[in-house]
Protein backbone atom coordinates (compact mmCIF):
# COMPACT_ATOMS: atom_id res chain seq x y z
CA UNK A 1 0.00 0.00 0.00
CA UNK A 2 1.37 3.63 -0.34
CA UNK A 3 1.43 4.48 3.02
CA UNK A 4 4.99 2.75 3.67
CA UNK A 5 6.57 4.57 1.05
CA UNK A 6 5.64 8.02 1.50
CA UNK A 7 8.92 8.99 3.28
CA UNK A 8 10.44 8.09 -0.26
CA UNK A 9 7.57 9.78 -2.19
CA UNK A 10 7.98 12.96 -0.01
CA UNK A 11 11.32 13.39 -2.03
CA UNK A 12 9.62 13.27 -5.56
CA UNK A 13 8.01 16.11 -7.42
CA UNK A 14 4.29 15.07 -7.70
CA UNK A 15 1.62 17.13 -9.48
CA UNK A 16 -1.89 17.32 -9.41
CA UNK A 17 -3.16 18.86 -12.72
CA UNK A 18 -6.58 19.02 -11.05
CA UNK A 19 -8.17 22.30 -9.78
CA UNK A 20 -10.04 20.86 -7.44
CA UNK A 21 -9.81 21.26 -3.68
CA UNK A 22 -11.05 18.27 -2.26
CA UNK A 23 -8.58 15.83 -4.35
CA UNK A 24 -5.40 18.00 -3.20
CA UNK A 25 -7.10 17.92 0.35
CA UNK A 26 -7.18 14.24 0.08
CA UNK A 27 -4.16 13.12 -1.74
CA UNK A 28 -2.60 15.32 1.49
CA UNK A 29 -4.38 13.43 4.28
CA UNK A 30 -2.39 10.58 2.57
CA UNK A 31 0.79 12.60 3.49
CA UNK A 32 1.50 13.59 0.21
CA UNK A 33 3.63 16.87 -0.58
CA UNK A 34 1.71 18.12 -3.69
CA UNK A 35 1.90 20.83 -6.45
CA UNK A 36 -1.54 22.21 -8.40
CA UNK A 37 -1.13 22.43 -12.02
CA UNK A 38 -4.42 22.65 -13.48
CA UNK A 39 -5.10 21.56 -16.85
CA UNK A 40 -7.00 23.50 -19.72
CA UNK A 41 -8.17 20.43 -21.44
CA UNK A 42 -11.42 21.22 -22.28
CA UNK A 43 -13.09 18.49 -21.63
CA UNK A 44 -15.23 18.06 -24.16
CA UNK A 45 -14.82 14.33 -25.41
CA UNK A 46 -18.31 12.67 -27.23
CA UNK A 47 -19.76 10.60 -24.51
CA UNK A 48 -20.90 8.57 -27.37
CA UNK A 49 -17.87 7.02 -28.18
CA UNK A 50 -17.13 5.47 -24.81
CA UNK A 51 -18.77 1.56 -23.57
CA UNK A 52 -20.30 3.46 -20.23
CA UNK A 53 -19.18 6.96 -17.97
CA UNK A 54 -16.27 5.37 -16.39
CA UNK A 55 -14.06 4.74 -19.64
CA UNK A 56 -15.41 8.48 -20.25
CA UNK A 57 -13.92 9.77 -16.94
CA UNK A 58 -10.72 7.69 -17.43
CA UNK A 59 -10.06 9.16 -21.22
CA UNK A 60 -10.89 12.72 -19.82
CA UNK A 61 -8.54 12.13 -16.91
CA UNK A 62 -5.81 10.44 -19.31
CA UNK A 63 -6.25 13.67 -21.18
CA UNK A 64 -5.75 15.98 -18.32
CA UNK A 65 -2.65 14.18 -17.40
CA UNK A 66 -1.06 14.43 -20.88
CA UNK A 67 -1.41 18.23 -21.03
CA UNK A 68 0.18 19.10 -17.94
CA UNK A 69 2.96 16.53 -18.66
CA UNK A 70 3.56 17.83 -21.97
CA UNK A 71 3.06 21.73 -20.55
CA UNK A 72 6.19 20.88 -17.83
CA UNK A 73 8.00 18.93 -20.31
CA UNK A 74 7.76 22.21 -22.41
CA UNK A 75 8.58 24.63 -20.11
CA UNK A 76 11.72 22.83 -19.65
CA UNK A 77 14.10 24.12 -17.13
CA UNK A 78 12.74 22.96 -13.87
CA UNK A 79 12.68 19.50 -12.26
CA UNK A 80 10.43 17.19 -14.60
CA UNK A 81 7.94 15.76 -12.39
CA UNK A 82 7.97 12.25 -11.14
CA UNK A 83 4.38 11.57 -10.97
CA UNK A 84 1.40 13.47 -12.33
CA UNK A 85 -1.46 12.46 -11.06
CA UNK A 86 -4.97 13.54 -13.17
CA UNK A 87 -8.79 12.66 -12.63
CA UNK A 88 -12.47 13.36 -13.84
CA UNK A 89 -15.73 12.85 -12.05
CA UNK A 90 -19.13 12.13 -13.46
CA UNK A 91 -22.61 10.84 -12.15
CA UNK A 92 -24.87 8.40 -14.23
CA UNK A 93 -28.14 8.76 -13.39
CA UNK A 94 -30.26 5.90 -15.70
CA UNK A 95 -29.13 6.81 -18.88
CA UNK A 96 -27.76 10.53 -18.18
CA UNK A 97 -24.72 11.86 -17.43
CA UNK A 98 -24.70 14.44 -14.87
CA UNK A 99 -21.34 17.22 -14.76
CA UNK A 100 -21.18 20.01 -13.26
CA UNK A 101 -24.59 22.33 -13.00
CA UNK A 102 -24.31 25.20 -15.50
CA UNK A 103 -26.36 27.12 -13.25
CA UNK A 104 -29.29 27.24 -10.47
CA UNK A 105 -32.05 26.45 -11.97
CA UNK A 106 -29.92 23.48 -13.75
CA UNK A 107 -28.75 22.63 -10.18
CA UNK A 108 -31.90 22.15 -8.73
CA UNK A 109 -33.42 19.74 -12.02
CA UNK A 110 -30.35 17.43 -10.83
CA UNK A 111 -31.35 17.41 -7.35
CA UNK A 112 -34.33 17.07 -8.29
CA UNK A 113 -33.60 13.61 -10.61
CA UNK A 114 -31.42 12.76 -7.60
CA UNK A 115 -34.01 12.15 -5.03
CA UNK A 116 -35.59 9.19 -3.99
CA UNK A 117 -33.16 7.27 -6.51
CA UNK A 118 -29.85 5.04 -6.46
CA UNK A 119 -27.23 6.79 -9.03
CA UNK A 120 -23.21 5.93 -9.79
CA UNK A 121 -20.62 8.32 -9.33
CA UNK A 122 -17.31 7.47 -11.55
CA UNK A 123 -13.98 8.42 -11.24
CA UNK A 124 -11.35 8.23 -13.71
CA UNK A 125 -7.69 8.99 -12.63
CA UNK A 126 -4.67 8.83 -14.99
CA UNK A 127 -1.19 8.80 -13.39
CA UNK A 128 1.84 9.44 -15.61
CA UNK A 129 5.38 8.75 -14.80
CA UNK A 130 8.18 9.80 -17.05
CA UNK A 131 10.20 7.01 -18.39
CA UNK A 132 13.01 5.99 -16.51
CA UNK A 133 16.64 8.00 -17.10
CA UNK A 134 17.78 4.88 -19.32
CA UNK A 135 15.01 5.87 -21.78
CA UNK A 136 15.37 8.61 -24.52
CA UNK A 137 13.66 11.80 -23.42
CA UNK A 138 11.88 11.59 -26.34
CA UNK A 139 9.57 8.29 -25.27
CA UNK A 140 6.14 8.92 -24.54
CA UNK A 141 6.37 8.06 -20.44
CA UNK A 142 4.47 5.50 -18.72
CA UNK A 143 0.66 5.73 -18.14
CA UNK A 144 -1.60 4.02 -15.75
CA UNK A 145 -5.04 4.33 -15.84
CA UNK A 146 -7.73 3.15 -14.57
CA UNK A 147 -11.76 3.94 -13.30
CA UNK A 148 -13.86 3.37 -10.20
CA UNK A 149 -17.85 3.28 -9.95
CA UNK A 150 -19.62 4.29 -6.82
CA UNK A 151 -23.52 3.74 -6.06
CA UNK A 152 -25.48 6.38 -4.40
CA UNK A 153 -28.82 6.13 -2.87
CA UNK A 154 -30.37 9.27 -2.52
CA UNK A 155 -33.38 9.80 0.36
CA UNK A 156 -36.38 11.32 -0.75
CA UNK A 157 -35.72 15.68 -0.90
CA UNK A 158 -38.75 17.49 -0.12
CA UNK A 159 -38.20 21.26 -2.30
CA UNK A 160 -37.28 23.12 1.14
CA UNK A 161 -34.31 20.95 1.42
CA UNK A 162 -33.21 21.37 -1.84
CA UNK A 163 -33.94 25.25 -2.27
CA UNK A 164 -31.34 25.30 1.39
CA UNK A 165 -29.33 23.29 -0.43
CA UNK A 166 -29.02 25.63 -3.34
CA UNK A 167 -28.87 28.78 -0.81
CA UNK A 168 -25.71 27.10 0.63
CA UNK A 169 -24.11 27.50 -2.69
CA UNK A 170 -22.31 24.14 -2.14
CA UNK A 171 -23.58 22.61 -5.30
CA UNK A 172 -22.08 24.61 -8.24
CA UNK A 173 -18.66 23.27 -8.69
CA UNK A 174 -19.79 19.65 -8.60
CA UNK A 175 -20.58 16.77 -10.69
CA UNK A 176 -24.56 15.74 -9.85
CA UNK A 177 -24.92 19.21 -8.14
CA UNK A 178 -23.86 17.85 -4.69
CA UNK A 179 -21.17 17.40 -2.26
CA UNK A 180 -20.87 14.19 0.04
CA UNK A 181 -18.64 15.74 2.03
CA UNK A 182 -20.60 18.91 2.81
CA UNK A 183 -24.46 19.75 3.82
CA UNK A 184 -25.12 17.45 0.60
CA UNK A 185 -24.18 14.25 2.90
CA UNK A 186 -27.16 14.20 4.98
CA UNK A 187 -29.27 13.11 1.57
CA UNK A 188 -27.31 10.22 1.36
CA UNK A 189 -28.52 7.01 2.81
CA UNK A 190 -26.34 4.58 1.65
CA UNK A 191 -23.47 3.89 -0.61
CA UNK A 192 -22.06 0.93 -2.01
CA UNK A 193 -18.22 1.31 -3.43
CA UNK A 194 -15.21 3.79 -2.29
CA UNK A 195 -16.60 6.69 -0.89
CA UNK A 196 -13.72 8.74 -1.64
CA UNK A 197 -14.73 7.67 -5.03
CA UNK A 198 -17.88 10.22 -4.68
CA UNK A 199 -15.68 12.95 -3.48
CA UNK A 200 -13.61 12.71 -6.80
CA UNK A 201 -10.66 10.76 -5.89
CA UNK A 202 -10.87 7.25 -5.22
CA UNK A 203 -7.83 6.40 -2.44
CA UNK A 204 -7.84 2.65 -1.95
CA UNK A 205 -7.50 2.37 -5.81
CA UNK A 206 -4.69 5.17 -6.29
CA UNK A 207 -2.71 3.67 -3.17
CA UNK A 208 -2.66 0.41 -4.96
CA UNK A 209 -1.67 1.98 -8.31
CA UNK A 210 1.25 3.40 -6.80
CA UNK A 211 2.48 1.10 -4.72
CA UNK A 212 2.60 -1.37 -7.87
CA UNK A 213 4.90 1.76 -9.51
CA UNK A 214 7.22 1.78 -6.75
CA UNK A 215 7.21 -1.99 -6.35
CA UNK A 216 8.03 -2.19 -10.33
CA UNK A 217 10.76 0.91 -10.19
CA UNK A 218 8.89 3.39 -12.34
CA UNK A 219 9.11 5.47 -9.23
CA UNK A 220 12.47 4.97 -7.22
CA UNK A 221 14.88 6.25 -4.97
CA UNK B 1 -34.45 17.30 6.02
CA UNK B 2 -32.17 18.88 8.73
CA UNK B 3 -30.91 21.54 6.05
CA UNK B 4 -33.69 23.76 6.09
CA UNK B 5 -34.14 23.67 9.93
CA UNK B 6 -30.49 25.47 10.68
CA UNK B 7 -31.90 28.92 10.79
CA UNK B 8 -34.14 27.81 13.68
CA UNK B 9 -31.81 25.62 15.43
CA UNK B 10 -29.12 27.95 15.13
CA UNK B 11 -31.45 29.69 17.80
CA UNK B 12 -30.89 27.01 20.84
CA UNK B 13 -28.67 25.58 22.70
CA UNK B 14 -27.06 21.81 21.09
CA UNK B 15 -24.84 19.67 23.01
CA UNK B 16 -22.96 16.93 22.46
CA UNK B 17 -22.16 14.64 24.91
CA UNK B 18 -18.57 13.44 23.29
CA UNK B 19 -15.45 14.58 22.63
CA UNK B 20 -14.92 13.15 19.43
CA UNK B 21 -13.15 16.21 17.45
CA UNK B 22 -14.76 14.14 14.55
CA UNK B 23 -18.56 14.08 15.46
CA UNK B 24 -18.18 17.86 16.51
CA UNK B 25 -16.41 18.51 13.02
CA UNK B 26 -19.46 16.41 11.22
CA UNK B 27 -22.35 18.27 13.42
CA UNK B 28 -20.32 21.71 12.28
CA UNK B 29 -20.29 20.54 8.85
CA UNK B 30 -24.40 20.90 8.65
CA UNK B 31 -24.39 23.83 10.01
CA UNK B 32 -25.10 23.20 13.41
CA UNK B 33 -23.90 25.57 16.57
CA UNK B 34 -22.68 22.77 19.04
CA UNK B 35 -21.02 22.79 22.58
CA UNK B 36 -19.25 19.99 23.98
CA UNK B 37 -19.86 18.54 27.33
CA UNK B 38 -18.39 15.36 27.17
CA UNK B 39 -20.05 12.44 29.23
CA UNK B 40 -18.15 10.32 32.05
CA UNK B 41 -20.18 7.51 31.74
CA UNK B 42 -17.81 4.52 32.14
CA UNK B 43 -18.74 2.76 28.51
CA UNK B 44 -18.47 -0.41 30.82
CA UNK B 45 -22.07 -2.11 30.01
CA UNK B 46 -22.15 -5.98 29.92
CA UNK B 47 -22.09 -6.93 25.84
CA UNK B 48 -23.31 -10.16 26.37
CA UNK B 49 -27.09 -8.51 27.66
CA UNK B 50 -27.49 -7.28 23.90
CA UNK B 51 -28.98 -8.89 20.68
CA UNK B 52 -25.94 -7.14 18.75
CA UNK B 53 -23.18 -4.53 18.74
CA UNK B 54 -25.99 -1.94 17.94
CA UNK B 55 -28.13 -2.41 20.18
CA UNK B 56 -24.79 -2.09 23.14
CA UNK B 57 -23.71 1.00 21.14
CA UNK B 58 -27.23 3.03 21.37
CA UNK B 59 -27.93 2.07 25.03
CA UNK B 60 -24.07 3.11 25.61
CA UNK B 61 -25.31 6.58 23.83
CA UNK B 62 -27.95 6.72 25.75
CA UNK B 63 -26.22 6.47 29.30
CA UNK B 64 -23.99 9.20 27.90
CA UNK B 65 -26.95 11.68 26.86
CA UNK B 66 -28.88 10.96 29.80
CA UNK B 67 -25.44 11.89 32.23
CA UNK B 68 -25.14 15.15 30.58
CA UNK B 69 -29.35 16.08 30.40
CA UNK B 70 -28.63 15.15 33.94
CA UNK B 71 -25.59 17.04 34.99
CA UNK B 72 -26.53 20.02 33.03
CA UNK B 73 -30.36 20.24 35.19
CA UNK B 74 -28.01 20.07 38.61
CA UNK B 75 -26.13 23.21 37.13
CA UNK B 76 -29.47 24.67 37.59
CA UNK B 77 -28.69 28.43 36.89
CA UNK B 78 -28.15 27.96 32.86
CA UNK B 79 -30.08 28.21 30.21
CA UNK B 80 -31.28 24.30 29.54
CA UNK B 81 -30.17 22.45 26.63
CA UNK B 82 -32.67 21.98 23.89
CA UNK B 83 -30.61 18.99 22.19
CA UNK B 84 -28.35 16.59 23.38
CA UNK B 85 -26.77 14.78 21.20
CA UNK B 86 -25.14 10.85 22.22
CA UNK B 87 -23.17 8.82 20.22
CA UNK B 88 -20.90 5.31 20.60
CA UNK B 89 -19.06 3.56 17.65
CA UNK B 90 -17.91 -0.26 17.81
CA UNK B 91 -16.32 -2.43 15.27
CA UNK B 92 -17.95 -6.20 14.86
CA UNK B 93 -16.06 -8.73 13.65
CA UNK B 94 -17.08 -12.13 13.39
CA UNK B 95 -17.61 -12.79 17.27
CA UNK B 96 -15.98 -9.76 18.42
CA UNK B 97 -16.48 -6.65 19.50
CA UNK B 98 -13.43 -3.74 19.21
CA UNK B 99 -13.24 -0.71 20.80
CA UNK B 100 -10.25 1.54 20.90
CA UNK B 101 -7.11 0.00 21.27
CA UNK B 102 -5.47 -0.43 24.41
CA UNK B 103 -1.73 -0.13 23.62
CA UNK B 104 0.23 -0.49 19.95
CA UNK B 105 0.35 -3.85 20.54
CA UNK B 106 -3.50 -4.17 20.27
CA UNK B 107 -4.35 -1.77 17.49
CA UNK B 108 -1.64 -3.86 15.57
CA UNK B 109 -3.85 -7.11 16.40
CA UNK B 110 -6.24 -5.53 15.30
CA UNK B 111 -5.74 -4.37 12.26
CA UNK B 112 -4.21 -7.86 11.84
CA UNK B 113 -7.54 -9.35 12.03
CA UNK B 114 -9.60 -6.63 9.73
CA UNK B 115 -6.82 -7.30 7.22
CA UNK B 116 -8.70 -8.61 3.82
CA UNK B 117 -11.71 -9.10 5.99
CA UNK B 118 -15.46 -7.55 6.13
CA UNK B 119 -16.31 -5.87 9.47
CA UNK B 120 -19.47 -3.76 10.25
CA UNK B 121 -19.58 -0.59 11.81
CA UNK B 122 -22.28 0.24 14.21
CA UNK B 123 -22.89 3.80 15.78
CA UNK B 124 -25.83 4.15 18.46
CA UNK B 125 -27.00 7.62 18.89
CA UNK B 126 -29.03 9.23 21.11
CA UNK B 127 -31.08 12.17 21.14
CA UNK B 128 -32.21 13.68 23.96
CA UNK B 129 -35.11 16.83 24.31
CA UNK B 130 -37.04 18.21 27.67
CA UNK B 131 -40.31 17.70 27.69
CA UNK B 132 -42.33 20.81 25.93
CA UNK B 133 -42.71 23.94 28.57
CA UNK B 134 -46.22 22.79 29.66
CA UNK B 135 -44.88 19.61 31.35
CA UNK B 136 -43.35 19.77 34.88
CA UNK B 137 -39.73 20.48 35.17
CA UNK B 138 -39.68 16.78 36.88
CA UNK B 139 -40.85 15.13 33.90
CA UNK B 140 -38.17 12.42 32.00
CA UNK B 141 -37.04 14.03 29.03
CA UNK B 142 -38.15 12.70 25.70
CA UNK B 143 -35.34 10.17 24.24
CA UNK B 144 -35.11 9.32 20.53
CA UNK B 145 -32.20 6.37 19.82
CA UNK B 146 -31.31 4.52 17.56
CA UNK B 147 -28.03 2.70 15.57
CA UNK B 148 -27.03 2.19 12.18
CA UNK B 149 -24.30 -0.37 10.81
CA UNK B 150 -21.99 0.10 7.84
CA UNK B 151 -19.94 -3.15 6.27
CA UNK B 152 -16.63 -2.58 5.32
CA UNK B 153 -14.42 -3.77 3.18
CA UNK B 154 -9.98 -4.23 4.02
CA UNK B 155 -7.90 -4.95 1.99
CA UNK B 156 -5.28 -7.31 2.20
CA UNK B 157 -2.44 -5.64 4.63
CA UNK B 158 0.98 -6.09 4.49
CA UNK B 159 2.64 -6.15 7.60
CA UNK B 160 4.86 -2.58 6.50
CA UNK B 161 1.70 -0.49 5.78
CA UNK B 162 0.06 -1.54 9.58
CA UNK B 163 3.22 -0.94 10.93
CA UNK B 164 3.70 2.60 8.90
CA UNK B 165 0.05 3.05 9.90
CA UNK B 166 0.88 2.33 13.83
CA UNK B 167 3.42 5.02 13.50
CA UNK B 168 1.90 7.82 12.29
CA UNK B 169 -0.80 7.57 15.45
CA UNK B 170 -3.84 7.63 13.95
CA UNK B 171 -4.86 4.54 15.33
CA UNK B 172 -4.89 5.08 19.06
CA UNK B 173 -8.23 7.03 19.81
CA UNK B 174 -10.36 4.85 17.01
CA UNK B 175 -12.44 2.06 17.51
CA UNK B 176 -11.27 -0.73 15.32
CA UNK B 177 -7.73 0.49 15.29
CA UNK B 178 -8.15 3.06 12.15
CA UNK B 179 -9.67 6.15 11.56
CA UNK B 180 -11.54 5.91 7.28
CA UNK B 181 -11.14 9.92 7.47
CA UNK B 182 -7.68 9.95 7.03
CA UNK B 183 -4.75 7.46 6.30
CA UNK B 184 -6.72 4.74 7.27
CA UNK B 185 -9.44 5.58 4.49
CA UNK B 186 -6.93 3.82 1.74
CA UNK B 187 -7.19 0.42 3.91
CA UNK B 188 -11.03 0.62 2.74
CA UNK B 189 -11.99 -1.21 -0.65
CA UNK B 190 -15.38 -0.80 -0.59
CA UNK B 191 -17.69 0.09 1.92
CA UNK B 192 -21.78 -0.57 1.83
CA UNK B 193 -23.90 1.89 3.91
CA UNK B 194 -23.63 5.33 5.76
CA UNK B 195 -19.96 6.43 5.30
CA UNK B 196 -20.18 8.60 7.82
CA UNK B 197 -20.96 6.07 10.42
CA UNK B 198 -18.27 4.81 10.18
CA UNK B 199 -16.14 7.88 11.02
CA UNK B 200 -18.86 8.04 14.30
CA UNK B 201 -21.69 9.65 13.42
CA UNK B 202 -24.53 9.09 11.27
CA UNK B 203 -25.80 12.12 9.45
CA UNK B 204 -28.04 10.83 7.07
CA UNK B 205 -30.43 9.45 10.01
CA UNK B 206 -29.57 12.09 12.23
CA UNK B 207 -30.86 14.59 9.69
CA UNK B 208 -33.95 12.64 8.93
CA UNK B 209 -34.79 12.47 13.10
CA UNK B 210 -33.87 16.00 14.10
CA UNK B 211 -36.72 16.75 10.66
CA UNK B 212 -38.82 14.28 12.80
CA UNK B 213 -38.44 16.33 15.89
CA UNK B 214 -38.75 19.50 14.30
CA UNK B 215 -42.03 18.62 12.90
CA UNK B 216 -43.32 16.68 15.75
CA UNK B 217 -43.00 19.92 17.61
CA UNK B 218 -40.38 18.20 20.37
CA UNK B 219 -37.86 21.01 18.88
CA UNK B 220 -39.72 24.53 18.38
CA UNK B 221 -39.31 28.17 17.49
Amino acid sequence: MLIQHVPLLSTKRIVLASASPRRAELLRGLGLKIEIFPSTFEEDLDKSLFANPGEYAKETATRKAHDVYQKIQEAGSGKRADLIIAADTVVELGSQVLEKPRDVDDARRMLSSLSGQVHKVYTGVALVTPKSSGSNSGSSPLLTSFYEGTEVEFAELEEQSILAYIASEEPMDKAGAYGIQGLGGSFVKCIHGCYFNIMGFPIHRFSVEVDRLVKSGAITA
